[in-house]
Parts: C-alpha cells; sequence; structure tokens
C-alpha cells in the first residue's frame, strides 16, 4: 500500500486520528464564523468545510455529494448510497494529497476552507431515526449472563442468532454532552421491597456503533452479499448504564430506563472505505458450535468480515483532575473478537423485512474479549464490584461516582498505517 | 352536558365516530385536488382542510395552530403545546356548531374545506421519532406470563413499575398497509435446532396509542400532575406478533424481529380534550398489591387518570370476502381495566431522565380484561391454539392466516355522548 500524506502538517503526525486515509465526516459549526451547522472533514487538527469550498472542484457523483455538505447532518449524504461518499471521499484525498501534480492549486483551493478543530463545535453527526444496540461479543454476554443468571450465563439462542434490541434515538448525544446520574427503582437481593433512587451502580459500555446509508423497503430483507452497502461508517458508543435499575426491570421484555437516560457517540464517523485495509476474519466459532443460518452465512463476510479495530476505555475521576494526574486506561479489547460481524447484524435485523432508514444507528454491545484487561464495562471489570480498581489517587471503584469523566478511544493499526476515531467522552453530573 | 351538534349532515348519525364533540386530528392527501399531504380534522363522513380555511377565521393560539396545519404531519402543531391544540379545537367546534349564531357565515367559509373522507388518503399523522410500547394490562401479563413462563407468570416487578420497551419507529405504518408475513427464527420445545421460515404463529394485539405534544429536556422527568399536559391524543396501534419468533429471541433483551416488521396505527389523532368527558377512576389494586411510588401517584390521576375507551378486534378472512360475509368481531375490551395509567407510564419512562419529543409514541400493550371474550390478541383468545375460534365460513383460526384482515375498533359511550376513533385494519400476504 502506498502512504500518502497530506500538506495539512498536523494530519503527517505519526499519532493523529485522522490522516490522509481516514477524512471520517461530521457535522459542525464554527462560532467564529458562520454559525450554521454542517458537513465537515477531519483531517489532522483540522475541520474541512466542504460546503465551503467552490463546487468547480467537484463533478457527478462526488459534486452530487459536496452538495449535501451543507446540510445539517449527514442523512443526506448518507441516503445518496455508499458510492457518493465514497465519490465524495477519494476526491478530497486528492486534493489533500501532499504528493498530487497540482498540489499548489489546491492548497490555494482548500486553505480558505480549514478550520482549526477547537474552534469547531460538533455535533450529532446526523438524525438518528432509530438506534439498535446488539450483544455480539460472547465474552461480554457470558461474563453478564453469569453475574444474572449464573444457572444459564449463555443463552441457547446466543450461537444461532445475533440478539439484540431496540434502543433509545432521543437521548443520544454528542461526545462532550454532561450525563446526569440517573434515577430509578431497584432492589437488593436482601431488600423486601424495591426503593427509588438515584442508581448506585452507574456504568459505562465501550461499543462501536454503525451508521446506516442507504436503507431498505418494509418487507424486503437485505441479503449479505449487499449488507456491507448498507454501511455508510463506525463511530465510538458509550451506552451508559444503571446496572442496578436494569437488574429489577429487565424482565420480562429487556433493558428500558436502565440505559435510555443517554447514550454517548463520538461526533466523527469513519467511513468504511477508511476501514477497508483493516478487514479482518470473523471470529472462530468454537468446536461444536452451530453453523450460522445460510441467509447469515458468506464465505466474503467470514474470511474478512470482522474489522480489527482497538477499542479502549479510560477514566479519569474528579480528585484526578485536580490532582494532576491524567485519565488512566481500564481496558483494551479488540472490536474483530466480536461473534457476530457488521453484516450479519444488519441482516438479521432486516430477515424478517424490518427496515433501516439512513442515518439508523446500530451498535455492538459491549466489547470485550477474553483476558480480564479487555473487559468493556465496570460490572466485567470489577466483577460486579468484588475486585475494585485502584485509581493513581488512591481512589478505588467498583461503579463510577459523580464527577468520573470516561472517555472512549479506538483505532486501527497495521503495516505503518494509522487511523483513529478521535474520542466519546462524558462525566457523570449528580 | 349540552350536546351541540353540527350542522354536517353525517356528523349527526348516531353511530358516527367523528361527532361535533370528536374532532381528531389526522394527516390527508386528496387525489382530486392538492395532492401535498396536510393536517385534516375528521367530521362525520368528511375531513376538514384546516389550512384551505381562512386565516381570518381564526386569532391568537388557535391562529398559529391553524398555520400549523399546513405541514405535512402533526408534530409541528404537537409541539406547539396543548393549549394550541385545544384552542384550535374550540374555535373550530364553533364553527361547525349548528346552533352556533353565525352558522350561515360559518357554513360560507368552511363548506368549500370539506373534502369526502372517501377521496382522502390518510397517511402517518406524525413523524414518530421514538416508540415505546408498554405492557399495562396485567390480564394480559399474567396470560402471556402463564404460557410463557409457568412457574412465574406475572414478575416481581410487575405492580412497581409500568414495564415497556422501545418498539421500532421505521416499521410503523398507517391503517391499510399490507402486512407481509416475516420470516425468523424459531425453534419448537421438541426441535433439536431452531429453524428459519415464515412464522407459523402470526398474532395481532389490540393496543392504544398516546402521541406525546409538548417533550421534556433530557435529565427533567416530568412530574405526574403534569403529565397529561404532554399527551396530544390517542390512536388504535396494532402490534403485530411472531410468537413462534418472539420465544426463541426474546431472552434476555426482549422481543426484537418478533414485533418489528410492522405496527399498524389509525390515522385520526382522538384529542385528550375529546376524552375528557370520558375519564375513569384508575384500576383497582387488589388487596395487598404495593402502592405505587410517590413519584407514580397522584390523588387526580387516581380518580380519573385511566379512560373508558371501549376496543375491538375484527377478523375477516379471504373466504369470508369471498363468501360475502362481514368480519366477526374477536373480543370487545376496556382500556380503563389496565393496571397503570398513561400518566404513570409517562413519569414512568422520564423518572431517569429520558426525554420526549413532540410526535413521540407509547402504546399500552395488548388490552385484554379478566373474561375470555376480552382478551386482545390471537394467543390469549385461542390459548395458544388450544381453543381454535370458529369463522362463519366454518374455518378454524388458531392464528392469522395470509389473507386475513384484522380491524380494531374503539369508541367511548357516556351520556348519551359517543365517539370513535375510526379503523386500525391491516391485511395479512404471504
Amino acid at each position: 500500500m502506498t502512504l500518502q500524506r497530506s500538506w495539512v502538517a498536523s494530519a503527517q503526525a505519526a499519532n493523529t486520528d485522522f490522516p490522509l486515509h481516514n477524512l471520517p465526516f461530521g457535522v459542525f459549526r464554527d462560532w467564529e464564523g458562520d454559525d450554521a451547522p454542517r458537513v465537515g472533514v477531519a483531517i489532522g487538527d483540522r475541520v474541512l468545510d466542504v460546503s465551503a469550498l467552490k463546487a468547480s472542484l467537484f463533478d457527478g457523483v462526488a459534486k452530487r455529494a459536496a452538495d449535501a455538505c451543507a446540510e445539517s447532518t449527514l442523512n443526506a449524504l448518507m441516503s445518496l448510497g455508499s458510492e457518493y461518499a465514497t465519490a465524495l471521499r477519494a476526491r478530497l484525498i486528492e486534493l489533500l494529497d501532499a504528493s498530487h501534480a497540482d498540489i499548489e492549486t489546491n492548497k490555494k483551493a482548500v486553505q480558505p476552507a480549514l478550520i482549526a478543530m477547537k474552534d469547531a463545535e460538533m455535533l450529532l453527526p446526523a438524525q438518528i431515526g432509530d438506534y439498535t444496540d446488539f450483544y455480539a461479543s460472547i465474552h461480554h454476554a457470558t461474563n453478564v449472563g453469569l453475574m444474572f443468571r449464573p444457572d444459564t450465563p449463555l443463552l441457547p439462542n446466543y450461537k444461532h442468532i445475533p440478539v439484540g434490541y431496540h434502543g433509545r434515538a432521543s437521548s443520544i448525544v454528542v461526545s462532550g454532552t454532561a450525563i446526569k446520574r440517573p434515577q430509578g427503582q431497584s432492589k437488593s437481593d436482601d431488600a423486601e421491597a424495591p426503593s427509588f433512587g438515584p442508581t448506585k451502580m452507574l456504568d459505562y459500555e465501550l461499543e462501536m456503533g454503525a451508521f446506516i446509508g442507504g436503507g431498505n423497503s418494509l418487507g424486503e430483507p437485505i441479503a449479505i452479499k449487499d449488507a456491507r452497502t448498507h454501511l455508510f461508517g463506525l463511530c465510538l458508543v458509550n451506552d451508559w448504564s444503571a446496572r442496578d435499575i436494569q437488574r429489577w426491570e429487565y424482565q420480562p421484555l429487556g433493558p428500558f430506563l436502565a440505559k435510555n437516560f443517554g447514550t454517548t457517540i463520538s461526533p466523527w464517523v469513519v467511513t468504511m472505505d477508511a476501514l477497508e485495509p483493516f478487514r479482518a476474519r470473523a471470529f472462530a466459532r468454537a468446536q461444536g458450535d452451530p453453523a450460522p443460518f445460510p441467509h447469515l452465512y458468506d464465505e466474503t463476510d467470514q474470511t474478512s468480515g470482522a474489522l480489527d479495530v482497538i477499542v479502549e476505555a479510560w477514566l479519569e475521576s474528579a480528585k484526578m483532575r485536580d490532582d494532576g494526574f491524567e485519565a488512566v486506561r481500564l481496558s483494551r479489547g479488540n472490536m474483530k473478537n466480536l461473534y457476530w460481524t457488521l453484516a450479519q447484524m444488519v441482516v438479521h435485523h432486516t430477515s424478517n423485512g424490518c427496515n433501516f432508514k439512513p442515518g439508523d444507528l446500530i451498535a455492538t454491545g459491549t466489547i470485550s474479549g477474553e483476558e480480564k484487561e479487555s473487559r468493556g464495562c465496570l460490572i466485567e471489570r470489577t466483577w460486579r464490584g468484588a475486585e475494585p480498581l485502584t485509581l493513581p489517587t488512591d481512589e478505588t471503584r467498583t461503579f463510577l461516582q459523580d464527577g468520573d469523566t470516561v472517555i472512549l478511544k479506538a483505532y486501527c493499526e497495521r503495516d505503518g498505517l494509522r487511523i483513529g476515531f478521535g474520542e466519546c467522552r462524558g462525566t457523570v453530573s449528580a
């Protein structure tokens, strides 16, 4: 693979999340200039304001995609179908490429449309019609199952169905939004009756989310060979969870108030094109595991339908901030360890005819691996509080305290190529 | 109560769903004239095209509400808050009232804006951001629980929490839309492995839905004394369900593909103002039942927070149509028998800070009563197929067959006053 570089200096840094090969899409506004939300692309420490570029820089499919960047959400671009964003991104790579023959002309045309990231406010990238959360990590499902249902940790359907449920779209917020500790009902094992009050078991969940680009009509399932073309790109998702509320409410209809008080997503949507070099073999089913049903099986999906994305959760307490400590990493896992691929989730979701619309979000569920250090939420990481974590300030944590900031990060690294997702950050307030 | 009548003759019929006292809102387009979707009001067998009325007929709050009727969904009207629709409806009652002093002037102004219902195509009344389905009938929960979990039919949380879950908004369709029999995974008790194919246990669920008018901000729960003002109005909901898929998939995260292939709603939204005369005492908790938590309890809500709405499910098979039989009634129940009031559902839903947006829909869950004839779905009505129903054609039904049309109806009747909800209709296709 040829490693092109951008003439934007900050995009050449070894540790940048946003080199020339990434170019994720997001929605921003800059307070200094025009404050209308519009679509931008991240490059180094800059936001490229696509709608500020001259129309003459684009033609054909790329031009129509660039026009959609004047909108206040990515939905218009998403709804055009995957080839539009692909063409736009390819053209933007040319315009930002340090080795391009027209570099001087390109610089002159593009530089005025570059805004410092620190001057841009990032907004929710899309109007999310429906949000679905899956449960695709078998390690997470087994661990949580052990705690909630010791007799049957992994239910009989798990290896046949990419288990998922509908989440709440209205309470999805962008990175940086404060999360208010929710109140709710819970009942401890030794209590006679439930009680109502602020959750005592506030947790995060480290997940990846996939935005749907082109949708499907009601009644028309998506075939697995086509599933990939319906995915626009990925972001980080923190599915904040109140474990005490969840335990009391979740039977028989699933999690509800334990989850819908807030879900945080990262603002930059990394396209499937940018992720292409990081495709990986699907999770190896254990000897004796059932084969997926034919509609959920595709050879290409098995050999390269997973994604090698390293995911991390970091914590910074209020005291750590006061005492000058940096955030500490609580876990590091990998998306390629999911039992189900994104394509399988898409196919299962639509197998009954359910329709996706552009801008819908599906999330993977907590990404945990086999090792303790790869467990993507506190209830697993501290084994329901039995093994507290110690912070640099000598504070301990079983669940989140007010003032705690959770920072999720993700990146891909292979053959000298690295792209990242930026941050998904939220601070717990009382 | 004075029973005013409308000068629209069809609105005077004893059995009309849409007399002067109803005036539900909906979204329609007429193929003969302007085909842009807009807000209308049902009166007798006519749709009143509010946006076709002269602006000078309205002033103040009512005028702003009338302006919102030019939109293609009710969301704009809903988001204004309850007093706006209240004022508009009050003014429309004046304009349509046969005993009004200005009747001749009013007739002249209104008549050109009346369209025959048969010439109007009804559309989804709102853009539904999020859809939540509750489980508020204790009779339904007990019956289904007996079939799915004979050991613990009613779970310990039921009398403390208005149990609910998030449904799918994208697949909500308006009355009249065909429902394609979904495929899915299921596993019978005696099978070694699950199988994939068309559901063999397709069911309807007879529910009422409530549209949210004004929303709340994330993190700000709605108090029970304010809950009513957040409700815009009610419609019928058919929560089509595939019982075999549901049984296999629903643990541990709740129903998903068993429900999200389609949900049908009736097009006319009957306002809370129209329902005011039909308020009823909340369901009487049995001796020994726990008292609701303080945030879920309000004296006014207990004495008049339920609604006396008679709900019916009707069936017409393809053969019945061919042989000239009318639809037969399968059940008749009453919304006042729900264990939880709509206000309690709103309060519980937002008690953790979850936010509602205008146009969000909450549904009650299947409305079943104590008697067999009041059970609002086939799995209860036929006790999971053990007691088939016989149709006038001598066909029998345990679950729905292709070609079956399910028609839900609802109405209120008290002291000579009757209002109805129209129909919620759907035909099963292969």
